[in-house]
């Protein structure tokens, strides 16, 4: 017979409130919520201490990574004084030049378990990423935790299978990625339906595909740019939980603050995998080519 | 502008009729009736010829694989007479003791556009294909046809992110699972939903990511095991077409023969991967280790 390890987590799906300062107070109060329903795990959406600046490129948002190492203590607090395991996601600067967007896991002591640099950095109007960030350098390395060994990845990175592949290689019990996405107003509710739909259905692929748990947490509520390029991104929530075939757990609204809270059994990999037993049939010698640009 | 180059394409979704001849001869009815509505391309399930052998392990099914040779031979005459490109799902004997589970491509005057042998192999309880065929060696390689180039993977393949990532590399145009799979009785609804859902959506999840559409020919009808290791299989049917952001194009029965004609624009992708452009921004001196089974 199998063991359970039951994890209760919280997922904290939020609009930005006018000011770092105001979004964070919202942040604090939401996770002191799912604490009193018992949560262990909390999880936070991406870049979740500000509006999402990369909506245009401007120099002077670089201003905001200068506080990370603060924003670092500052969480850490946050996890040690509700002994909570937090996923925090932060705009790091590492050197002036060098800038990265980056989750920091913290234990329930208020220690740094392990951070993730972003490695997939999108460049789309509205979603200027590649202005403000390098590439991670740190690999897809599993955080380990006293809840369990996180698989933490962001955004973008969930359209690529490779990446959840490699956490789930490494040892990840779970999946899990900070998100910001969102519709243009401009598009048809056919083209958001299809967006929407995809971005889900590319995630339950990776659950399935590698016998694993997986959860988005995602931004809400719309925010404009004052660049006036685009007129503003509708983020579009619908943060999720799905188990490891894929099957839904529970997901959230369009377009409202949530507190979610779920039970996730982290050894129940154990009894899927035997079932569906992927893993054991990889033909690992024929995909050395997976490391090309294009086979042309 | 983008040129289109819609292909009008047949998928024949059918069950075992008692004999190889009489299941033959369906399929060549329910191809001519592909034919009649303009399918210039026509897709048959997996080992379409006879009932799944593969439900129990007994060396005298190795003699189904004796008139590989004939059977090309005979599909290569349907293509031909019916002027259509053909993908076929045989039984290949290589010499004694080496079979594998082959598609044969062939174009429309009858020749051999290519094959492409099942490199994933599943053993579980009623499909024990490890004791039937070796692994496929040759690789991941699109096949070119008067209509376009056919990305051919077969049934368990379908589970791995890898062998849709290198067709795609590769410059596969469409990719085309023939099938057999299907569900035990004695599972409870909730079980079979969730796996067939899971076979779904792990293939539209390839799509999504790989900005290609997506085509899946399931056989249908239950099979018994005349072994009786098993009651039988009961395949799902629920052959179906997605678009490159895994849009749902059509979708067949659970439990019906079925003829179903789809137009597909193989120039799309195009379209899709400028708009959503997965593809540029793959982390690819970072996949190394998706060579190794585990990372431990």
């Amino acid at each position: 017979m199998l063991k359970n390890k039951l994890v209760k987590i919280g997922l904290i799906q939020q609009s930005y409130s006018n000011s770092k300062n105001e979004t964070i107070e919202k942040t604090l109060q939401m996770i002191k919520r799912a604490k009193a329903k018992g949560a262990e795990l909390v999880l936070l959406q991406e870049l979740h201490q500000d509006k999402y600046f990369c909506i245009n490129e401007d120099t002077s948002n670089f201003d905001k990574a200068e506080n990370f190492k603060s924003d670092v203590t500052f969480w850490a607090n946050v996890a040690k004084e509700n002994e909570l395991v937090l996923v925090t996601s932060l705009f790091e600067k590492r050197t002036a030049g060098i800038y990265h967007n980056t989750a920091v896991v913290f234990d329930k002591d208020g220690s740094i378990a392990g951070q993730y640099r972003k490695m997939h950095i999108p460049d789309d109007p509205g979603f200027y990423e590649k202005f403000y960030f390098s590439e991670g350098d740190l690999g897809y390395e599993p955080i380990q935790t006293s809840v369990g060994k996180l698989g933490v990845l962001i955004c973008w990175d969930q359209w690529y299978p490779e990446a959840a592949r490699l956490m789930t290689l490494k040892g990840a019990q779970i999946l899990i990625y900070p998100t910001a996405i969102g519709w243009f107003d401009e598009d048809s509710e056919n083209e958001k339906d299809k967006q929407l739909d995809s971005w889900i259905t590319v995630q339950r692929g990776h659950a399935i595909a590698n016998g694993i748990p997986l959860i988005a947490i995602n931004r809400v509520g719309k925010e404009f740019d004052n660049q006036k390029n685009i007129d503003g991104i509708r983020f579009w929530g619908n943060s999720f939980v799905v188990g490891a075939q894929g099957e839904f757990i529970t997901k959230a609204s369009s377009d409202k603050d949530e507190v979610i809270i779920v039970n996730i059994d982290l050894l129940k990999n154990e009894d899927i995998r035997r079932t569906w037993p992927f893993l054991r049939d990889r033909r690992i010698e024929t995909y050395n080519e997976l490391n090309r640009r294009f086979i042309d």
